[in-house]
């Protein structure tokens, strides 16, 4: 499960993540502007996959503009770089990548090899991103127990991430580690992530999964039915704020309800050293249009209005770890989370 | 709108919910069985009018066991009832317009004109209902402020009863009393109650409506964009416990973190004088299947399982008032609800 990004003859491949599990689609992109739109148009997901991605499409500018003029100023560096930041407000990973891609822009900018010297540190920041991955899963998994019952939003798995998962890689980390487990998938609406592609995920790798409404989890909590949930970030303050897909904080109030660990799983560069606590966080608001529809089938009549948050902000308070590439983040998480830096 | 069911030379016609706003198509009710499979398969929903449907079921059940044999046979009767109370668990107004239908049966047994006094008595209950939406309606709608922006859950609008509605004849009571109000509809999944009828109710009269997922109250409630939230009810105990559409209970715990008013509206018939608290409430689980298609599309593939719990309960803790046809239940709920009756 790690074919749905790659890099081949200058072209970004991205498998289109809105039409899984049902057809397996490529969107090829050649230039800045294909990259910028697959990220807007939500072809791929995912806090550190949108980062990887637009490490690429800075690839491809940089290209674009040393065909078009022979070199690529700062001012071109910069253009590209605000092409791939206005595309999506929320996930910090995407600022993260772009800081670093600058950092060897600034460094390479006169070598005459900067194309190639470029293309390497994307690959850097993938391949990193998975390591990552399989590191924090490793730490996260010691938090599984045999036979737990775990409940998870959205996709925070291979198809979010350069591969392997954050959420879901503790889950798989827990698995390959031979606990008996069983996932709860939450549909995940407008996108579905969780019924089209978490639930697949597990699916493929024969992890026990049941897919339920977002709306499920209080009666589920409330049987007793769940040990654990576990969600990825696309965002974290210094003091263990965390955005993450809308619907979250709405887990995680019925987790603390509920006396329910509730796990947020993210690589480092999900923390935003910039801000001290969630109210910072920018939430993106997308068309509402977008949940007037599912899978292109209308659900309400065409003229009436609709409202749709990407995400939402998860209070400290109601985290009990964050699990990282570094270890697992404990409480007060402030102290924790400076000292990761 | 209140022709969403007539009765009409010995025929029931109930309009299919399962189809609006895009399709507007009778079920014809000739039998006791087309009745029962027209609860039973969500062509109607909604608990007051499950229980108004089911008394019609009687009568056609009455006319069948008078046409085969001549008269109705207290145990004629018991196997009508059987054959409805069965066919939903969670909605005590069901097993409440039975008991109703009982009495007139054990009543008017040797009546000559036993069949047309059920009828009237199904009528009755009809009628009462939408007189008691009205009533419940003008108490609520007290409790709304000008300029007021409420969220309800689910449909509990005049499509869910005889007609006018609980949840949503509040709202409507508040409108016609010249109140300013928004309301947001969560889009119930997976039914979709909320988008498809609550959005297309209110639209129809002018009320401003907007859709969203059910995982946004959250972010809603966060962003302090709610002032209100009510919602209808299936089954409340005598503590005041509430069993509504699953989803319910997470929008009280947000209602509760961010002290937002959080009324249940419904009749009397409603409660459950049988049971003292929630745990005795049983909650209905009806085929995964049903989850993984909207509106006939699949969300996830196909050999993934689902899990779908149709109600929830909340417990007391968490809501502010009952609104009754008798007026607005206070706390504690125990002892108003003791005077009920």
């Amino acid at each position: 499960m790690t074919d749905h990004i790659y890099w081949q003859d200058n072209i970004l491949y991205l498998l289109d993540q809105r039409l899984l599990p049902f057809k397996r689609l490529y969107v090829k992109c050649r230039t800045l502007k294909d990259v910028a739109e697959a990220i807007k148009n939500m072809t791929i997901r995912g806090a550190p996959l949108i980062g990887i991605v637009a490490a690429y499409g800075v690839v491809l500018g940089i290209k674009e503009a040393i065909k078009s003029k022979g070199r690529v100023t700062e001012k071109d560096f910069n253009r590209i770089s605000n092409t791939l930041i206005k595309t999506r407000p929320t996930a910090v990973n995407l600022s993260w990548a772009l800081k670093r891609m600058q950092r060897a822009y600034l460094k390479f900018r006169d070598d005459p090899y900067l194309e190639g010297l470029m293309l390497k540190e994307a690959v850097s920041i993938h391949v990193e991103d998975i390591e990552n991955n399989r590191m924090l899963s490793l730490f996260g998994a010691e938090l599984i127990e045999d036979g737990d019952t775990i409940l998870t939003h959205c996709n925070a798995g291979a198809l979010a991430m350069g591969g392997y998962g954050t959420a879901l890689g503790v889950i798989r980390a827990a698995h390959e580690s031979g606990k008996k487990i069983k996932v709860i998938a939450t549909e995940t609406r407008p996108y579905l992530q969780g019924a089209r592609l978490t639930a697949w995920e597990l699916y493929q790798e024969n992890i026990d999964v049941e897919v339920v409404p977002d709306n499920h989890v209080g009666i589920l909590c409330y049987k007793g039915a769940i040990d654990k949930i576990i969600v990825g970030a696309d965002r974290i303050a210094l003091n263990g704020d965390t955005a993450n897909k809308v619907g979250t904080y709405m887990l995680a109030l019925c987790a603390h309800r509920h006396k329910i660990p509730f796990f947020v799983a993210a690589p480092i560069s999900t923390f935003d050293r910039d801000i001290e606590d969630g109210s910072y966080i920018k939430i993106e608001e997308r068309p509402g249009k977008e949940v007037k529809y599912i899978m292109g089938v209308p659900i309400t009549h065409r003229d009436i209005k609709a409202r749709y948050y990407s995400f939402d902000v998860t209070p400290h308070k109601y985290i009990t770890n964050i699990i990282t590439e570094k270890g697992i983040i404990k409480k007060p998480f402030k102290r924790y989370i400076h000292r990761l830096f």
